[in-house]
């Protein structure tokens, strides 16, 4: 048996000066027909980032609405790693592998107009990076860092290239003033490598509030230049964001009663399972980073 | 010589449980003619505020952004307490006293389109309670938690009666994702009292981080639900936001790099001069609440 070495084709968390260079790959691969008409590919392929209505039916969302809550509640879990908190805080802020905890969410995962979207997009078969219920809840709930998440992938994960999707669908409405996701429009086609090493154990902390892996303030004012601006994504529940993995995004924080829930899932391609970390002195958890690449079908 | 006490008719800063009740004095004081119609002077008394588009021409913002960065870069400002830091930062948060230090912004100030809405508001003639620079810098800037003005100023100035108005002029975009405004319509028509007791020399961290003076959640909460929700005061550069004192208002934290820069303006009425404060060892500095009530003319 041999280990075959991986080209780090997207070196990241070195020390400065930084250098942002163009994607070496594809954003979307295949032009074959599926739940998005070729119109939403050429605009996701331009902007990193498509938005789905009304994607998910009233009653299926209040559903998962009460999956995730029930999780976010369970004392069982919450001793477990899988569940994250709010920086500084009590309240649940993520909890991961959710299609392993609910077969509703199990189901989600598999639906065509999700994991179909994710396969035209990626030009292959696809199986779940991550999932994760995403909770913002009202008046606490702390805002994300601007980050790509593929270079925290490729860093601490070891996926080799950006060929991955993440759709976010909307269980509570996403407003402009709770905390919903702002996304820099076109920054996919760009990587910016970011400073600094990796910490053993890095995810501990770096879900709650990350520290390493954040893009230099220079690199991100000129994506949004280039980009003409910072995009919100609004929602009403049952709508979903669908978003290159190497698209620049984070959040403000939520100081409005409204909590901002929503489940997050990852789609890599079967043609891009990790490899070793490019950057990091080992693999994060299965549930945050799974191994076994099984399609999804 | 005698010291005539003055009635506390808003109690705060109390133990639990909070009573929220209602306002005990009027809102709007006048129907006398000046720069708001009778439309605007309804609004203002039902809403706790209301928007004016290009109140002050380029020019003038332009120049007053000038002398409000000249102000941030000031070592020797800054060494003064007059400006305020970011929480754990240094970043310029808040500069004091803004229209002693600028003629420019004295001129703004004792400008009729302000000073008169003011006057007419309050039904009286006004005087500057408090100016400052808001600034909430690019990437670093951070939230202010949801607050009656108001609360603080009786609380920690002695301020009597909710007979004051802020205005807020833009003096960069506001938009909807760096940190503007957030207020609750109709929130200025009750009065929540906050738990807790106010330390001494408590505005030297109060005004980076509040954490006394804060209301509770479920009061929070009930204004919102009665408001029908959270509005966002957006604006171009030179519009502004003229609000109730009572009105409750807070922001979130801005990672875009767009900085959010305001001249922020308080008129109180001169028939509403500070006492003792009614809530607080001893008054807050003058620069933060004038105790010299000089008729704005």
């Amino acid at each position: 048996m041999t280990v075959e070495a991986v080209a780090d084709r997207y070196p990241t968390r070195t020390g400065p000066p930084v250098r942002a260079f163009p994607r070496r790959d594809p954003v979307v691969h295949s032009s074959e027909s599926g739940p998005l008409d070729p119109d939403e590919l050429r605009r996701f392929g331009r902007d990193g980032y498509l938005v789905r209505e009304q994607l998910l039916d009233e009653t299926t969302v209040d559903r998962l609405r009460d999956e995730a809550e029930r999780m976010a509640a369970d004392p069982e879990l919450a001793a477990s790693d899988r569940v994250v908190g709010e920086p500084g805080g009590e309240a649940v802020r993520s909890v991961f592998e959710v299609h392993r905890l609910s077969s509703l969410m199990a189901q989600v995962v598999a639906d065509e107009r999700l994991a179909g979207a994710a396969r035209q997009v990626l030009g292959s078969a696809v199986y779940v990076h991550q999932s994760r219920v995403n909770r913002k809840p009202g008046f606490v709930g702390q805002g994300f860092a601007w980050h790509s998440d593929f270079e925290t992938w490729h860093a601490e994960d070891g996926m080799p290239a950006p060929r991955a999707v993440s759709i976010a669908v909307a269980l509570t409405p996403n407003y402009v003033h709770n905390g919903s996701l702002l996304i820099i429009p076109g920054s996919h086609r760009t990587f910016v490598p970011t400073v600094g090493t990796t910490p053993e154990g890095h995810y501990r902390s770096s879900l709650r509030n990350q520290e390493i892996g954040v893009p230099d303030d220079a690199s991100l004012a000129a994506l949004v230049e280039a980009g003409g601006g910072v995009a919100v994504v609004t929602g009403e529940p049952g709508s979903a964001v669908l978003f290159d993995c190497n698209a620049m995004h984070g959040s403000s924080n939520n100081i409005t009663p409204y909590p901002r829930t929503n489940l997050f899932i990852v789609y890599n391609s079967v043609a891009n399972t990790l490899a070793a970390p490019f950057a990091a002195p080992a693999p994060r958890p299965e549930f945050i980073a799974s191994r076994t690449a099984t399609p999804v079908v």
